[in-house]
């Protein structure tokens, strides 16, 4: 209840400095005259300064603040202990260093629900100290574990008030088994997070009660018509497609970046020049009167994400009249910004589209703290948006002639495709249920769960996903991907990939043959059996053990005596009980649970 | 996809059916004529041979179609198998079965999720073994569960077209841990399941596309105040004190049951009797003309939780005028079903519930197939929605009095209700989103889910769940109840509760330490350690084996000899290898993960 209450709060502090920021930003914009030159230095300065501190404060306090900090997470969940990674001096960095990037808005183009996990998960492990210390207790790994999975489920709840979605979608990125008693804890935290967020928009007079955060207003009697069900699954497709394309793009690009002998070199030496350089080319090139005319760049995220939820078609509603472009965005019209009488609606998001991917894939490449769900989740809308206007086009009377005309809604198709991009990039199924809750609305159940689907089932088999992606990318440690997915991994044993050329130490072996197998081989371990007959495993023996062993005490033994290794590691030499038991026949499902109980350990006592 | 096709076509072909019987009763009771004894007979006739055949059928079949086979379910899913459960030759049992309890309709007031996901799973498992066959595999336990899991959320989402909350219901009702890995394959069977029960609605014109099942019509822009909040938490905790209330009596009435002389009599010799027995006094009871009157008891179970989650305030608009009792239900207006001039809708509702619950008690009792997540689900509706009008009477005007008038909507207590009481009597959450699903609406997200967590909160301390209270009562083997989900289970570890006076065999112990060792205790296993100082544990000696091999095999040690324990073992005696190793400090959490992995055993070759 503390940190769902705290994450709350921070949220809600963080969206009202920014929202502070953005207005200064937009004032400046506005009064700064008509000259060019004034209005395009009042546009990029702004990102650029801010940029370049984000980058240079934070990676100056600690490089563990950098990026959105899941991938670090989930290496961690899978058991291997990144000490700096939860350390609560990264508090302030990435507090700091996320305001200032969300505060460049939809210039720069990036999100917050990444680093609001690490945030969130970070006071988790310091409110769990805290306990420890207080009540005298020990520190306990599995309850840290647990803290950590709820804390996950917390930081994307408080965020988007979407307790439901944040307890799977944190199931889903962070673990590979999950145990259901723990469950109750993560929705406990995230109802207390997303409660008290909303409630602060309450109590701040933003909104007259609690309701969800891009509010729709969906046709409810027929959302859609049935035919429409093959569109929503043909978009889904698409959106697998382009996702396996983002992510190939994404990886090389940033493997790019590293390897290139000029950006490593400005990388290493100057990161918050680094920053500043990308920021230029992104704010130049979203400067509103210039390029930024065709991608709609005066809209700030959240109106990107509200106007292209619109159930509106907006291609039929431009094809007689023309909407003026006016001098400031309109409140009530805000899709005007989408539309050109040139370009149409269609130009413009096709625009938007290809700018946005690539522009998206350097903004990642920059080192501060930053979140990358919601401008996947935004291309993804444009994407649905782009397809459903088209459709709206072909099919203006609805695609059931007989009866009532019921028009085709794109917004529905943006939902679906938000759901489906963002699903197909990170594997994830709950991203459609984020959609629902996003909107309040659920009335597209099926087809976006379909949609969500058939994008997940086309970027699963292609590519890994964008957390996987980055922790190959960073050389994290992780559990080796399994074929476990698929449904031919079920015969696969470990028999199939088990080292069968084994060198086995008897107990009674003589000393001679026990020399000359450590020396034939360089593997770490040895399989101990009892007798050189029997075969049973006893214990293994570690190389850097057996090896001192055989060198340091040979004086005990008697000139002449057969001694065996049984001798050599009575003088004291360690052997490690076997506690993973694997046979041929072990199952790879059998493998992994097995391999997560181990790297679990029992807690000290 | 085979799976939730099949299954979405059962449930239609059986929805079907099941709306001519109820039809054809409806005509027999209208065209019966004005005399009171005919029209009691026409009422009561029905259920009793219906109900009587249902438990004559099934029973003899075989027992195993009885109730609604979750809890076996979830007993074989902890890995005991119960050879007869899933097999083929229950299906026609249940199906027709189940059909007749159905057909009842709201005089038994029974429902059809759980035989639903038994169908389910039986389907999944023939179908499993004909792929199997087919394939020229062999038969793989790992791939088997994981089937079962997803197949149970078929069961569920085929009844309600809800994909999610189907996954997410099985994965609560059924396992402890889950692997993440498996999710999509429910996901995937899910969604076609639901997909194909609603696209036969839509074919069989009763739709004009897909859309949940019980469509509400909630006020969108502010669907409750924020002060409401409160009531929806205190109705979440009402709905917790009365769900243990019931899983208490439920438990104790079925126990009466079976040790009462007589009912254990009737039950052993004539099932039919006795479901007839039942079926009378049910049936009785509701007879519209009398006390039925009062319960609302010509509405079917659909049109109870259609009308309980009507967004208008029958208080309110029955203040002033007193709407008529129609001859027929009014199908403009079936809630003046719910409305009686004396009682007002405060006092039959107040009954509905009185009477409904002993009744529901009293009808679970009745060896057939039969769901029983329905009737709790509306039960728990109508205690919202008592909530719901009280408070639209003590605030007509809504409760933040300046601004807009806002006033309360029963529908959305009624909706929390449901939850809430659904989640505290089966400990899950889900019934949440299930409740979003069923209506298409999302917008109480946060009150609903606040309810359900209140009602769990209290249910989960006091009392055991519906399925483990039905495993206990039927004494099915089950994993024991772990403490895992109270934070204080934390620092419990294996040595608190171990037998930590062990009989332990070592290799080199003499025989007649053996015998005196074996004969002293009646355990059945001994540790076996290498020799009695080093205490290295090397296996498992089963006591059988150990008794065998000291009678059988005396001849081959030289008398006067020191023989010991391993000479024993050498001569045939197979020890098995310790596969599952536990350390004092092995927490509670790895336990029963290791046990987990234990009976699940690997694949046969």
């Amino acid at each position: 209840m503390a940190l769902g209450v705290l994450m709350a709060l921070i949220s809600y502090a963080m969206n009202f400095a920014i929202g502070r920021v953005v207005r200064a930003h937009k004032w400046l914009y506005r009064e700064v005259g008509d000259g060019h030159l004034l209005r395009y230095l009042s546009w990029t300065v702004y990102p650029v300064a801010l940029l370049s501190f984000s980058s240079g404060f934070s990676q100056s306090i600690t490089p563990f603040s950098g990026g959105s900090g899941l991938p670090e997470l989930k290496t961690m969940l899978s058991g291997v202990v990144l000490e700096d990674y939860l350390d609560i001096k990264n508090f302030g960095a990435k507090v700091v260093g996320l305001s200032c990037t969300l505060a460049t808005g939809s210039t720069i183009f990036l999100g917050k629900v990444g680093p609001f996990v690490h945030l969130s998960v970070m006071i988790s492990a310091y409110l769990g100290r805290v306990r420890a210390k207080t009540m005298g207790e020990s520190q306990n790994k599995a309850k840290e574990i647990e803290m950590l999975a709820a804390a996950a489920a917390v930081g994307v709840a408080t965020v988007f008030a979407a307790p439901f979605s944040g307890v799977l979608f944190s199931i889903e990125v962070m673990s590979s088994h999950f145990s259901v008693w723990n469950y109750w804890r993560g929705f406990f935290a995230a109802t207390c997070g997303a409660f008290m967020f909303r409630l602060l928009a309450v109590f701040n007079s933003e909104q007259e009660t609690i309701t969800s955060i891009y509010k729709t207003r969906f046709r409810v009697d027929v959302p859609f018509d049935l035919p429409e069900i093959f569109f929503f699954v043909a978009l889904g497709a698409i959106c697998g497609v382009l996702s396996c394309v983002y992510l190939f793009c994404q990886r090389n690009f940033l493997r790019f970046i590293k390897t290139n002998r000029y950006t490593a070199k400005l990388l290493a030496t100057s990161k918050p020049s680094y920053a500043a350089l990308a920021a230029l080319i992104l704010a130049s090139i979203t400067y509103p009167p210039g390029v930024g005319r065709f991608m709609a760049s005066r809209l700030s995220m959240a109106e990107h994400l509200r106007t292209l939820f619109d159930n509106n078609s907006w291609a039929l509603m431009t094809r007689n009249s023309s909407p003026p472009w006016p001098a400031e965005p309109d409140p009530q019209n805000l899709w005007f910004e989408w539309y050109h009488p040139r370009f149409t609606i269609f130009g413009t998001l096709a625009f938007f589209l290809v700018m946005k991917f690539w522009m998206l894939i350097l903004a990642t490449t920059i080192p501060m703290p930053a979140g990358y769900f919601m401008p996947i989740f935004i291309i993804g809308a444009a994407i649905g948006r782009l397809l459903g206007e088209a459709l709206s086009i072909a099919f203006p009377e609805g695609i059931v002639a007989g009866g009532e005309v019921n028009p085709i809604m794109p917004g529905g198709y943006a939902l679906a495709g938000a759901a489906a991009f963002s699903g197909a990039v990170t594997h994830t199924i709950s991203t459609a249920l984020l959609a629902f809750e996003l909107t309040g609305q659920i009335v597209h159940a099926l087809p976006v769960l379909m949609a969500v689907l058939a994008a997940n089932v086309i970027s699963q088999n292609c590519q890994p996903s964008f957390y996987d992606g980055t922790i190959m990318a960073k050389k994290l440690p992780y559990l080796p991907w399994i074929r476990g997915r698929k449904i031919g991994s079920h015969p696969v044993s470990v028999e199939h990939f088990m080292n069968s050329t084994l060198t086995i130490l008897a107990k009674d072996m003589p000393l001679e043959e026990v020399i000359k197998a450590v020396t034939s081989t360089d593997v770490a371990q040895f399989p101990l059996v009892e007798t050189r007959e029997s075969q049973i495993l006893v214990g293994i023996v570690e190389r850097t053990h057996l090896v001192q062993a055989l060198q340091t005490e040979p004086a005990s033994w008697a000139p002449g005596q057969q001694c065996c290794l049984q001798d050599v590691l009575a003088g004291g030499c360690p052997t490690q009980p076997v506690t993973l038991q694997l046979s041929p026949e072990t199952s790879l499902y059998q493998l992994k649970k097995a391999i997560s109980t181990l790297i679990n350990p029992p807690a000290p006592k």
